[in-house]
């Protein structure tokens, strides 16, 4: 029978997780030696990427009868049409292009100790979308097309530690959902996988601890999506955990502001502390959110979409409005590939996300939101508090500005706790940017609306390991709310 | 904020479930009692079902296009087609109907102290596909049809304390998948709602404890498939539960056969216990199974079915086996409606529906196999070891033969614990019967399948708190299997 090595020598993983987080170096003693890395590793790849018409993308054709975008080959991608019914909503009824990829990709980051300390190989990596060249991937970025090699480029490096972990230390491996506004039900496999014994660190990749991760993702545009959405799934929650981490936050040398933020943050990532709701309540309101949303979505030719502009360079809103999708040509030096053209989704407007947190008996909650996207595959997923580009909502009626948008927009410095820059997946989305913000209010236990719950560290953590409860988005700022474990939340003014 | 009712002063849910478990009697002192009520209840209900031509239904049509039939206000369901591609089985595409029911129906029970002892209201109720008339339900079984009336009928009683819970101790809510291999993607919500507080006892309906429902669970075509799904998201697992039981078990006057092996099934039900795979470890292996199987699966009109016959009166396969499709003509008396007709799947045969288990290290698991049925929301679910009618096979090559049915089928008595013939869903199916069964094996730690797991009780329930991991046989199995915590496993001849 296969049973799966268990180390009653090592500590448990959330403890060695703690002491991960806790190391400000290893692999790089300093961050300014990953930043002169960083820099050497940019200087050594390059990406030129221009925008071209969409009906003239190599490789690519517009399929006569649906107007869909497709490879020629079948595989990658298409660019399709959803036709949208949201009974009750204010806009109830949309049409829009989509991105159909239903192949199920991989994205792994591997987890090996050393000196003790557990530290994840990362990739500093081009995509075509990317606004600033090089960001911080996880270990393997893989599309199906990648690894049964369609378009014949090199193997992906350290591929095969994800498609057989026989014997290795499997710490997270699910599937998750990606943007539900421009991808249609796409899903890929989320995989952190533990090894021993000596590896080789190839070209553009390093050896980063969870602290180190933690300072970087303050940083604008580093830490991309595919790897903030792996280091979400990191089990991040345990009474283990919490203390390892309070033990560590009182034995500071002087105590610092914010410390009563971080106390009852950590607290959150103790399964045992009570909530308002507990986990059984928690699923029965997502089971409600789900049974009483009835959404009608169904993929349409391209060519039947409504209110949509095609010309030979773009398809764009009527309004200017969401998005346009454009083409691009890419020539590239240290990717699988040296030059090819796609379709990219450019997103109008800088987005804003964002957790409303707060304390309730002592342990921090953050407000999530049971969201309706036409490309979910079960309906609804957890969003965060705030999740929208403000701009797409000025000409419609007040009832469909977001709840909460106000509050976190005109929260005073002093209440936000996190806020950067981050981009979305490069591979897809055209210099897709968001706002991600984590704003602090101390009236948490007077905010009641149904769509909402609040919810705990560990809570979010639970639903984590399984399929479509927490949208892509949430899960990037989960991943940043834990970081406000280690890195003091102010002063934010310095950033 | 709203924040649920917490009872703290209250044992814990899983030791009055316990309680309710060992109880042996209650509402009704003796399960005679009950039997008389039953009869009693048959006494005054009828129900007139006769077979009619499936394209001479009332209130239904056949649509000129596509051959599917639906009914003429567009609800309740429909009959269609699925066009399946599973690459790499023996038999890797076919088409086949199918009932398509969009629509997400609610089943309920409800739940209440008795002199302190909880108890389960359930009702007598026919349904067309009974072939023995009353069966026992859910206090609730009710399509969205039902409780929004489309069929102008009498309101569903006790259906309010489902629609709206608000204060009510809520012990599940999720939604499950039913028969893959019949419908598409059908789902119901399951729900077990507890009350305090007077309420009135409707006729046809009555409270029976935890312990009762398991022994009535081997008497032939009792308990229904509505029932049991329900009864299986019961959380019959904790220490609390397990030292309760255990404690029963070792102060009973004297030991009995079949002890040893009730000690290791309680045991199972302690998440404390460790088995051969850690939850994360069965998380993983569901994720590879549903990442690698790669299912195409596609609703075409059901006049483009290949290998199957259609008539005035029935669609059936070309070498007779699977299923027919037939029309049904209702008289009911008791029911919301007084006569109706409806299209119902006919199975041949009666299948089989088993768990192998086995003790390992002392704790008692069953064998689960990642099973893909066409209908599947989420492509692969969890099912029994052996799930299948036997007489499909026999036309067949040898490597289509599923896996442990020999085993199963050619046990001795000794190795049977549970056996008995069990009713699938009588609204939808007509005379759909399983032989459910649980064989034990003394060899568990030897068998090693790449699509099989030995799980224990404890990680069925943890999984049965989330939706489509399960699939709808292994649930009524896994209910048959916790009865077998008070009922004693021999002597089975005598039943």
């Amino acid at each position: 029978m296969a049973v799966s090595p268990r180390r009653q020598t090592r500590s448990p993983l959330q403890v060695r997780l703690a002491e991960s987080v806790l190391s400000p170096g290893g692999w790089f003693a300093t961050l300014d030696e990953f930043h002169r890395w960083l820099s050497e590793t940019a200087s050594r790849a390059y990406m030129n990427v221009r925008k071209v018409p969409l009906n003239g993308l190599s490789g690519w054709e517009v399929e006569r009868h649906t107007g869909n975008i497709r490879h020629r080959t079948g595989k990658f991608f298409s660019v399709e049409c959803l036709d949208v019914h949201v009974p009750g909503r204010t806009v109830s009824h949309w049409s829009q292009p989509i991105i159909n990829q239903p192949e199920i990709g991989i994205l792994g980051i591997l987890v090996k100790e050393i000196d003790g300390i557990p530290h994840c190989l990362m990739q500093a990596k081009h995509e075509p979308g990317n606004h600033n060249g090089l960001q911080l991937s996880p270990t393997v970025q893989a599309t199906r097309s990648n690894y049964t090699r369609v378009h014949r480029g090199r193997p992906v490096p350290y591929l095969d530690y994800f498609l057989d972990t026989s014997g290795r230390e499997v710490i997270a491996d699910i599937r998750q959902s990606e943007q539900g506004a421009w991808f249609y039900r796409k899903r890929n496999r989320n995989m952190i996988v533990e090894i021993t014994g000596e590896i080789e660190v190839a070209e553009g990749f390093c050896w980063l601890t969870l602290g180190q991760l933690h300072t970087l993702m303050s940083v604008p545009d580093l830490v991309n999506m595919d790897a903030r959405t792996v280091l979400a799934c990191m089990p991040f929650s345990g009474a283990g955990l919490t203390s390892a981490l309070m033990s560590a936050l009182t034995s500071a040398p002087s105590a610092e502001p914010g410390d009563g933020f971080r106390a009852a943050l950590v607290r959150s990532c103790d399964p045992g502390e009570a909530g308002p709701h507990t986990m059984g309540e928690v699923l029965s309101w997502i089971t409600d959110m789900r049974t009483r949303t009835d959404p009608r979505v169904s993929l349409i030719p391209l060519n039947e979409v409504r209110g949509w502009r095609r010309t030979d360079e773009l398809i764009s809103h009527e309004t200017g409005r969401y998005f346009d999708v454009v083409g691009v040509s890419v020539e590239a030096g240290g990717r699988e590939v040296g030059h090819w053209d796609q379709p990219m989704i450019e997103p109008s407007g800088t987005g804003v996300i964002a957790f409303l947190v707060g304390e309730i008996d002592g342990v921090l909650h953050a407000l999530v939101h049971a969201r309706v996207e036409p490309g979910y595959a079960d309906v609804v997923e957890l969003g965060p508090t705030v999740q929208c580009t403000p701009e797409n909502y000025e000409h419609l009626p007040a009832g469909a500005r977001p709840p909460f948008l106000d509050e976190v927009l005109g929260a005073g410095p002093g209440r936000v706790r996190f806020e950067t820059i981050l981009s979305e997946e490069g591979g897809r989305f055209h210099r897709a940017r968001n706002r991600y913000l984590i704003v602090h209010t101390d009236a948490a236990a007077g905010i009641d609306h149904p769509e909402y719950r609040w919810l705990s560290v560990s809570q979010l953590g639970e639903l984590l390991r399984h399929s479509f409860y927490l949208n892509i988005q949430a899960r990037s700022l989960l991943f940043c709310l834990t970081t406000l474990t280690t890195t003091p939340p102010a002063p934010l003014a310095a950033r």
